[in-house]
């Protein structure tokens, strides 16, 4: 694509996203130049959506956009930090500028939502994935990480879990369609049902949220890959063990009433929440929940750090949906 | 890749590279961070290396290693900064230990040699493509930017030209030989061939001329895309016209020899010899003799800088060799 990348990075690329006064020079030159404010750490993350790997063929590009930049936003956010400046390298099997139009519309107004300037790109021929390095500025040793918990912390999650999970499967399945000769009348989807996609096709990365941690929690991570291997790897960093009470998880109604029975499994092991799992001193309680009344942003309290090792799943509270949750942990557990 | 992501991750690419005191932290969490000092820009560039568009199947993975930091740290170089820290984003169609574990002799083995550390890190299962992001430091205000140059300065080029595509050729015809049932008595590569294929596929960055040239050099650039190409930027950006002689183009003795009249055909448009393209003032004639002295590295001055607009191809005192310049330049000029 030598002949017309730099064309297409003109036409889609240059411009995207939030303009910023530390951009010295962005894109256009061999390397773009920024400042990193004196006083802050520059933060540096990279994630890749690949299809097949992420998402189905024919996924809708203005939903890539937006997760491509999500994913590594929800990385900035666990760090407590805030986000400034990305870099783009786009694999596409063909200049198809439909296509790049409505990745850029999803991906610029994600960025501009967090003032985030595109400050490289990089475009070439090839099996479709798309790979974004985000880097962020913090305060000098206030970041957060994942190791810091203490036994005795509290272990909280923001927002509802399982829902990207349970909209994933409806996305793939709507996807999954075969094309029809004729038009078709498409399945109108349920509000519930278009809920979970949304969460699933446009996350939103928690970044007020980690922001407003420097300072209280103890330790942070974002769900990625699921709660059970998060939490597990956040406690394993820690060198402490922990547990989770079942009951306590947030799944939404839309989730419950969608999945019922499966809805628990999606919470602990489906992944692609986004949310932030943190751990804070029983001091910080009242805080937390002053925090999170003041973003608007449901945070729970699910369990507790220990001494020792190892994640326990506590189901003696569990109401009746948590009965399939130890074989649904054996089965994401990884 | 999930599952084995951070199994693999820890593995193979924990510690790469050199350490380096400003990692504050480094691979193992959500993102990194980094000490940028006081008095310096942040330089960050991504490039990717996609099967089919950069390297045929069946690659040798130690080249790719090299060759894709390489081509981050040719466009450092063309800053004249000084490389630091690096993210990598693997995607592998399955995890192939011996595969990696080659990979990674190539580009450790470059990324120590530069002081560069791996500080993030994403491997994830699909076709195979590599991109790095890679940061570099530059006193603040000093870096080297494509525009700059002026009418009157004179054009230079490092190294020689042409080499690589001429390698990138041989490498490519031994690659799409078929695999014989039975082994097969190797053809033995000239010593030239071999010094050829080198320079494609362990193609070493100018970092040290790069950064000699803050304060000497009024533009620069680097020859990823082809000297015609990559020269037409050059001036573009600094809003002037140039021309290049062609008997003064720098061709190895192995190019003439292996492709005879097609020299400098390639020398001119075959790209990725990630040689640095620069221009300087008539006062800086002097001094940057001596730089190549000093760098034991060839830079040759191979045209100027004019008022106006456009590359001109100057063949009036051309030897034999140039005279398929003008289709040559037609062909790859785009």
């Amino acid at each position: 694509m030598t002949a017309s990348e730099s064309e297409l990075i003109r036409r889609f690329f240059r411009g995207l996203g939030a303009p910023r006064a530390d951009v010295a020079l962005g894109i256009g030159d061999d390397a773009a130049l920024l400042d990193v404010p004196a006083g802050s750490e520059l933060v540096l993350t990279t994630d890749a959506l690949a299809e097949g790997a992420h998402f189905l063929p024919g996924a809708a590009p203005r939903s890539l956009g937006h997760r491509a930049l999500a994913v590594n936003l929800s990385d900035i956010a666990a760090m407590g930090a805030a986000p400034t400046w990305m870099l783009l390298s786009l694999i596409l099997p063909e200049a198809n500028e439909s296509w790049l139009a409505e990745f850029v519309i999803g991906l610029d107004a994600l960025a501009r939502s967090h003032d985030v300037a595109l400050v490289g790109g990089n475009l070439c021929r090839g099996p479709l994935s798309i790979t974004i390095t985000l880097a962020g500025c913090v305060p000098r040793g206030r970041a957060l990480r994942r190791a810091g918990a203490h036994p005795g912390d509290a272990l909280y999650v923001s927002g509802t879990l399982g829902d990207a999970a349970g909209g994933r499967e409806l996305t793939h399945a709507g996807e999954a369609l075969p094309q029809p000769a004729q038009p078709r009348q498409p399945s109108q989807p349920s509000a519930q049902q278009q809920l979970l996609r949304r969460r699933f096709e446009y996350p939103e990365p928690r970044i007020a949220l980690g922001a407003a941690l420097r300072g209280r929690a103890s330790a942070c991570i974002d769900v990625s890959d699921g709660l059970c291997v998060d939490a597990t790897r956040l406690l394993e960093a820690s060198g402490c063990g922990g547990q989770i009470d079942l009951a306590r998880l947030p799944l939404s109604d839309a989730l419950r009433q969608q999945y019922g029975t499966r809805a628990l499994q999606l919470a602990l092991g489906g992944g692609e929440d986004y949310e932030l799992l943190f751990t804070a001193d029983a001091s910080q309680s009242a805080a937390i929940d002053q925090l999170a009344e003041r973003l608007g942003l449901r945070i729970s309290r699910i369990g507790g750090v220990r001494a020792g090792e190892g994640l326990a799943l506590n189901s003696s509270n569990a109401d009746p949906v948590t009965a399939a949750a130890p074989a649904a942990f054996d089965h994401f557990g990884r």
